[in-house]
């Protein structure tokens, strides 16, 4: 089985993870448009700041968002590779999979061949 | 904020916790190519049978993976919904983000257009 180096393992571990929660995902929704500040991102969530900034520390350390603190104000932003990382994941493997159905249904085609008189 | 249904949600935390681990993504990848018994899941893993059940387990209950078992075998199967759940919410933002990226790239080039004498 190939397996991919440890290094992407793990942030892919960490990816899905980050994303494994309705409120990081409203999170990274919200800065899906653009940045933020931690009160802008937290204002929609039912949630208290200390838990934000948990999920946001996840999201950190997930590499999916990058944060800087400029004065009193941290500003939050997405960032490109690790969701194009998630994205290329997903997208291979169901590709694969994809095309094992296919060849399935080429079989069936063969072995239940459709009547030429549907054929327009 | 537009927040999806709770079932929805639930259904993707469950799909994004499921991938967050090596070993079930490798599990996942072994029946993207087609189904296996849980003994073939288990040969290139480096771990015990129960071990392997309870990864089977967490995939099973995100609805990644469905089972099936015949006599004394147990053959596995993805299923193809929640696969194309997760890819669709990562596609959709990640496509919002980067729309966002554009337009600040269009104002970047209205304020600093290229030099006439580059274009071919």
């Amino acid at each position: 089985m190939r397996l991919m180096p440890t290094a992407d393992a793990a942030q892919l571990d960490r990816a899905f993870h980050a994303l494994a929660d309705e409120s990081r995902r409203a999170m990274v929704v919200r800065l899906s448009s653009g940045a933020a500040s931690v009160s802008e991102l937290a204002a929609p969530l039912d949630m208290s700041l200390p838990s934000v900034m948990q999920h946001l520390d996840v999201l950190q350390r997930s590499g999916l968002v990058r944060s800087e603190k400029i004065g009193r104000v941290r500003t939050c932003r997405l960032e490109p590779g690790p969701m194009r990382t998630l994205e290329q994941w997903i997208a291979e493997h169901r590709a694969i999979w994809e095309r094992h159905f296919d060849r399935l249904s080429d079989v069936l085609d063969d072995t239940f061949p459709a009547d030429p008189g549907d054929r327009r």
